[in-house]
């Protein structure tokens, strides 16, 4: 085939007009520092991403160790920070061993692919988070599609498959509606079928457990022998990077086979720093899980309460029906004019044909902010949001 | 299948006494901030990952943005800062526009993803980096893997392909040798065939081109509306990150499609702020970059005098072979505890059978520092290590 005159990216030209057509495309808005808006909108959920504890530590550890970490985490990329970070994050998760990742993604990838192979087969639950798909793809593992939170569905394709070895993987709380998965039900299916569990606690650390020790640890699964979880530290730990937390054997694994481990360089100081600094605040400050809690159900009482569809919180998430992508959008923009910052997803980012507000119920919130935040998008709501019309 | 009392982690016991037995295991050495070592293993190749302009604008952006983005690019996660990059970046490497992302890695996941898939064939360097294989792997595009730098072996697939859609994609510098991609020759075989050409600059910015503006830049490619680039901000840049630059119809169409990107937290404000500083001193010092190139040279030319097979450098990266696996190890073992850190590359992780030794030629390397690391390496060498030795 010879194109000579053909331009190579015509078809972008293309899919942006369809996208267009359907109002779908999605734009980039840089914030200032300072934008003055009451922030429901990010996942620092428990609000220490401007803890000057947090902050300063990121900045001394800059200035200690560099701007960059300078390599693979195998040449010159491992500082004692890094060693630091994995001994407290392992600890505070109750986990014999923690490897840190560049990021969340990552670290994702990593269990995913190394932990697996054309040998084994992976069971994912329908709604889990791109990275753990991505991870699926990449793994050359057969994938079979687990119905949501559904342990009888796990349960069914562990028994019935012809690999050895096999993994259940599962988001532990689910980004778009803040629903949990049943964790234990799952570890169940697995030790009965001879399968491993890989729990993505993105969303759940920090917020459930005991002091915010994660849905792992919640559930009873803490340094179980058969359990991986996966956890970021650009959510409640206020930073960025992931890390794999689970037996040493198997951490001691992924240094020698993870590809996103060996071929990455090592996190950024500043940002272990961060992260050590977060976990640090909240190991003295362990009501700032419980408040995150609290602040989700007296957010989604409120909403319910003001006649919304808003599911109850298993963690720090409320998401509130809106009737149509249109109006989801319109009312994240009106609130955001007044001053209030929601997340508003539509599909295809949905799991369902519903859009939603997204709102983070931080652990720093006051009553009073709710209750502002809550008064403003019943004032601005769009006909049809409320369940009685 | 039940395997109630099976411990799905046995195989990993044997994968660790298979690697045991073959000398194979990698070990994390975690490093203190003052090592004290004459550092030739790292990346930071214009040597400012401590330089204070770079520390001091990570700290400040830590300060002034947060430890974290706190969210997706497209939620919350895109702070002014951001935006400054983007901006920068492009101009300093003459493109229409950047997208950053949290690490080189994902950038490149993300341009081989967005812009290929099921319809599409890539043609792909047989020593591409592993961040690159995995975006193929990722793609679902056909792949078809060409000989190492040979612009008739692309030029054979592009035109033999029933694909529309085709890109070619290939490290500029290859990051074990430090050996040059002949990317105008590739750059004129896609040109003939309607492909777009992909370059990951990983090892090329900041020491080729001009004041370092890369080795696109460099094959006078800057700005062509049929080539993207990769880069990545932990090397020169001495921080964490990467990003995809090119014509602003792709950045644009990354931003809607790349799921490295959509589903990912955006880079934490410190590494941009860290990167952005260390741009700027490259911007007022481009001699910097010159250095690099220079001190590699030098390196391997005195390499050369003392009869080691060194290969002629095209960038800031010098390798000198050793005579076995075990050699290497016991080489680099022997200058580190002499004082010098180099970095030591091995089966798998090499592209023929050559054990080496892998020297970065840093930009603010002294004479005096190059001959001492020479006469150090020509003190300790194995048996062998010498041409006619
Ligand atoms: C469930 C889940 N897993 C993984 C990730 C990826 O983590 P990170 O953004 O730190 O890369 C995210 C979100 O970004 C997430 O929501
Ligand atoms: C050629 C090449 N591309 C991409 C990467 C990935 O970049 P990063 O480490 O910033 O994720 C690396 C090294 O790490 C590399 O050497």
């Amino acid at each position: 085939m010879t194109l000579a005159t053909a331009d190579p990216f015509a078809w972008i030209d293309a899919a942006a007009e369809t996208r267009q057509r359907a109002g779908l495309v999605r734009t980039l808005r840089p914030r200032p520092a300072d934008s003055g808006l009451l922030d429901l909108a990010s996942n620092d959920y428990l609000g220490l991403t401007l803890d000057p504890r947090v902050t300063d530590a990121a900045a001394e550890a800059a200035r200690r160790w560099g701007g960059g970490a300078t390599g693979s985490r195998l040449v010159t990329g491992t500082t004692e920070l890094h060693a630091e970070l994995e001994r407290e994050l392992a600890e505070f998760c109750g986990a014999e061993a923690a490897l840190v990742f560049s990021s969340g993604y990552t670290a994702n990838l990593a269990a995913l692919t190394a932990l697996t192979g054309p040998e084994a087969l992976i069971v994912s639950d329908a709604l889990n988070h791109a990275s753990l798909i991505d991870g699926c793809r990449l793994s050359r593992a057969r994938i079979a599609r687990a119905a949501h939170k559904d342990p009888g569905a796990f349960r069914a394709e562990l028994a019935s498959r012809s690999e050895t070895r096999a993994i259940a993987v599962s988001d532990s709380v689910f980004s778009v509606d803040g629903d949990a998965a049943p964790l234990a039900e799952l570890a169940a299916a697995c030790r009965d079928h001879g399968a491993a569990l890989v729990v993505d606690d993105a969303h759940g650390l920090g917020v459930l457990g005991a002091g915010g020790s994660g849905a792992v640890a919640a559930a009873g699964l803490a340094g179980a022998p058969d359990v991986v979880t996966t956890v970021t530290l650009s959510k409640s730990l206020a930073s960025q990077g992931g890390a794999v937390l689970g037996p040493r054997r198997v951490i001691e694994h992924l240094v020698q086979a993870a590809r996103t481990f060996i071929f990455d360089t090592g996190l950024a100081p500043a940002a272990a720093g961060a992260a050590l600094g977060a976990l640090r605040v909240l190991r003295a400050e362990p009501e700032r899980a419980d408040r995150a809690r609290e602040v989700a159900h007296l957010l989604a009482d409120a909403l319910r309460a003001e006649g919304f569809e808003s599911s109850e919180p298993d963690a720090a998430v409320v998401s509130v029906r809106a009737p149509s992508p249109e109006t989801a959008v319109a009312w994240a923009a009106e609130v955001r004019a007044l001053g209030l910052g929601v997340g508003c997803f539509r599909p295809p980012s949905v799991p369902d044909r519903f859009s939603r507000l997204r709102l983070t119920a931080r652990g720093d919130l006051t009553d009073d902010q709710i209750s502002w935040a809550v008064s403003l998008l019943s004032r601005t709501a769009p006909e049809g949001a409320r369940r009685d019309g």
